[in-house]
């Protein structure tokens, strides 16, 4: 697997398996000078943390971040940022029995095939764990993207079929709740919905949205690298997204060019757009106005129903999973879908530093 | 702009301007010994041809293919294989006008933005003829597929809200048909929707499905090169795209785990999955069953109606484009969405080669 | 082969066989604002043209660029650059006698028994004719660097055994003479020394040196990408070369701490290096000294002495190799050498904006 | 710095300083199914470890080896493997002083002027403590290519102007002498040369060579990937180095063609080459003899002598540098070169997979 490693200039590496030692990532390109410490990194941390709600498993798990290089004297030096997360709450008996069968809706299986046997514990690398590295790489990014003006806020848009409304909008409910639904009568509506889903021994899908303020036009390279195809990437690499919307995204392709087109205007001697449907992206490059995009997340694929399927012997069997699982993944999924974003936007707002001339020999004066 | 290159191993480089004098892609790491000629990329060019239907440009243009390198004796050598299409029907001189004003839903002003000046001509990089060299790397990802049993099948889904009825489903139909729809009644609807859009000076959006076959297990690496994540760059990577799917996709979101989960089934001594809501993905690696994606596109931002835009200079004004543009860009798109995947699914394919040792061991042996 | 591509911001790929239709280039990455026309290119490329000098093959070729996209109105876009040098004094029949055997020396047989078969014609991709897209890369290159005030001069040290001495030193002299040293001495001692040479049906090797000035310090980033660990790839990659030097090079090895280490000195306010045995690196990155490298060139493998070797067969043979062929390569490669030195000082000065956090608040201020 | 990653299937991220809480690595795309445990790692770190010998630092380190990830039941899972070494014999205070000013032949002047500031505790990054890292990937490289039966033999082959007779050429003298020469009368030599060295208060510089023994013929990518440019950035990229040569290197450049040309010859019925001037590789790729490679080290560049610089004030001074210094680095960089070597073929070699059609089909087959 020489997949692990996100980004070109602000590059980053996780590894780590759900029961091994430990999880981390190593920052490389992150610029000198930054001021930092392990609590900007556990802040974020906390927010995916397990063992907080009702609605997560219930494995406790302190995830607690060391930096084991690349800061001195409270600051970044260029060099990379190497952090990790010992794993503590590991039970790998209640794994014992997954070693044999595949788990419908699980990596159990392509794992299997890709490298002939897996880590079955817990899932292994493809376990939820694996995204506390893009988490703590994503603290970087935020604040080194806040340094700049920058701001990157993801909540819970909808949870099943009960969506927030935006006359309610409250950020601050979405931090304190337990759906992550910055509305409150939309998170009441899915506490209930995810407790009859619990008793039903079911599990449930949502919706994750993010909005950057603040970036500047001009980031994203045209063609293959354009901001909108990197967050694809970058959300899409989330486990459980199984779609990935840009502006109006689906809606968009039903609506005509009437009233697709966001028209241009002058405010405050400042070019901005009418309204936003393009999600702030026009060829793949930033317009000024706000980046917003969303993530599918299935529902988890570990229900307590009985279900079918086959063993490593190639049998039919009907299993019962047991263990400690999420009935939605959503909610502790925000901060994942916002640290990618920040990761992504902040590694093509390094590279547009070199698109100019005229800019290039300003830096070199 | 270091966004021309895709791929790791299978590696493509585009670049051309629509109003330049040729438009190329330099396909590296093709493996030797694939037999290949111009013809083989030709056909797949001439699905994306302009000028051949009432709903696409009038721009008429052969778009004929030369093979630069990389072929002997009818054979692929293993090294770059440079193709090139020339430009032939360009009036620059309708372009003129706007290379003053930024025209909504383009990448005008961020082009502008980013490099401080532009290629106005056609779009310049941001036309759709920027394709053209994607659709030739995509010929040859295909032919090879095809040696290996893969079959990469892209058409159009829905155009507005009308959609394909799968009882309908014929694939010839939609590779005759002006709508690239493989349902002839789905067709007849839309070409009623299109001409009235073309009637009001509007224009249309819709949606292209891909359908991979034949695709082993084990394809796809874990966390940030899965499968879903590099084809979800891939198709949104290319213009006009707004959201993309894997599986069910959006509607995943809204199932219980129980409905969502596909089981696995014994079924002629093989491992297959009763249902396949997860599109043939699981962990970011293909389960063997078909690869099934989605990608939405705004109607085209080309209209002919009057609209409101500022100009260079910081000034409001109303504008009304002229010159040959598509009314609907996803007839023409659903060849574009066919190449990327094959480019993408090759890419990974090639890569999974080197993932256990028992396979390497043998391969050297 | 997906080896085509170098540089990570400013990003060549090359393509193109010595007897295929043509020869060429994309330049991606290059910041949009930089004045460039075709003969911006073409004055490098004639420095690396065959059949000028009586110590180059005789085949004779224009090698005239075509500039195909990325420049508009006489400046860079930003998009990529392709440039492309059409083949026209192909004499394939020289070379069908090549088809069943492997020259010593060359990549006949490691060709073949990478790829199963190969495109003999005049060495194919192995042919020194690929290293006209470096060049043309190259003067984009130089161009861009001379308007930070960065030169990079590149000329023949050695051949044989005959050097250079630093006290004739006149870089005219290299542009006008045939063996392209700078020290009209030598260059009469190796005029006589490579008659010789042709006389016995032999072939020499000899040395180039390069120096960059005018580098600020702080390019090349630490640990892999170096300054001097990124041009050793480059100029490694170059046909025939088997050795690379920076500053003294071998002779550092030999030398003691106390005479090897260069002082750092106070002048006209500036911190300077009171020698440069260093080479203008330390710690792999640029100390604001004189780059300076050296490359050790092979004698040409095609001799027209009687040699031994095998066919494809498998049989022992003795062949008398035929056609045009350079008794000597190190003067036409001063260019090559000179092209990728720039290539990859421009690729890490860019990659260098993004390594300060005040720099970036700057910029993006 | 984004420069810490190295490879592009089997790919390695190496992180720390020298005085922080650890050093590390992260090895990306090893293949599943290697059995691998800690003292596979440990044997090679052992090589390299401080302390063991009169002429390396007195700084003693266990260098410990924790293998945090990537292993199930005594084998690799294809995901990646993190390993850390704690870092215990700090001791900080030494080098509070060289905060001040700009040691000469180190990079502190050159880190200052990268990134503002650094960490300069024991060199920070810079250290050789950050080829820990690199040895430790290497050891996995190295046990994966001997499954192969392909071996990476590394010695000191020179110390100052002391050089091995390959006539006394002993390995086993190499792995137990404090100089890593092959050659126990020419280690006896080195000896008192280093002695004389150290009397002086000066350092000495020397070569390594590694060679690669049943590597097949056809590894390394044409043009920029060769085979001998990934290895000249590989042993560039290790601290110190001045110089790399592939076979007979930089005397090549002074012997004529017919002398250079390495006659093929069948041989049991195999191609083989009569002699191996160009160190096993043609056109970049392997031709299936040996690989030879040197790499030449400059002297340490602490010395105890005093010496003139500039602080960071801008003022000149003379400093006399205290602390625990290697006299000479090359016998613990034995190990580094062999690491890098091992690295590097196995990234081509794995990369060669894809190389040709008919491999691929009998490998999906």
């Amino acid at each position: 697997m020489a997949g692990s490693t996100f980004g070109n200039i602000f590059k980053i590496t996780t590894w780590g398996e759900s029961h091994g030692e430990a999880i981390g990532v190593v920052v490389d390109g992150c610029p000198a000078g930054l001021e930092l410490d392990e609590s900007d990194i556990q802040k974020l941390l906390d927010r995916r943390k397990p063992g907080t709600s009702q609605f997560a498993t219930q494995r406790r798990e302190s995830d607690s971040v060391e930096i084991l290089s690349g800061i001195f004297e409270g600051r970044t030096t260029g060099t990379p940022i190497a952090m990790l997360v010992r794993n503590t709450s590991q039970r790998s008996a209640d794994y014992s029995e997954i070693a044999s069968y595949y788990r419908p809706g699980h990596a159990d299986y392509t794992f299997d095939q890709k490298y002939g046997f897996r880590d079955y514990r817990g899932g292994g690398r493809s376990s939820g764990r694996e995204t506390i590295g893009r988490v703590a790489a994503g603290a970087i990014a935020e604040k080194l993207l806040a340094e700049l003006g920058i701001t990157v806020t993801a909540y819970t848009e909808a949870i099943g079929d009960i969506s927030i409304s935006m006359k309610n909008f409250d950020i601050a409910e979405a931090r304190r709740n337990q759906t992550g639904m910055p509305d409150s009568e939309a998170n009441e509506k899915a506490e209930a919905y995810l407790k009859a889903c619990m008793e039903k021994l079911d599990s449930a899908g949502g919706v994750v949205s993010c909005i950057v303020k603040g970036l500047p036009a001009g980031i994203g390279e045209p063609v293959f690298e354009k901001l909108d195809a990197n967050l694809g990437k970058a959300i899409m690499s989330i486990g459980a997204v199984k779609a990935f919307e840009i502006g109006d995204g689906c809606a968009a392709s039903r609506m005509n060019g009437s009233e697709n087109n966001d028209a241009f205007r002058m405010k405050d001697n400042q070019i901005v757009k009418a309204t936003n449907h393009a999600g702030g992206i026009l060829g793949g490059i930033s317009d000024g106005s706000d980046i917003i995009l969303r993530a599918y997340f299935k529902p988890t694929p570990s229900i307590f129903q009985q279900q079918e399927t086959v063993n490593r012997a190639g049998e039919n069997i009907t299993v019962q999973i047991k263990g400690r699982h999420d009935p939605i993944i959503v909610p502790r999924a925000v901060v994942v879908v916002e640290a990618m974003t920040a990761v992504t936007v902040l590694d093509l707002l390094l590279q547009n530093m070199t698109s100019r001339m005229d800019r290039i020999k300003e830096f070199y004066s």
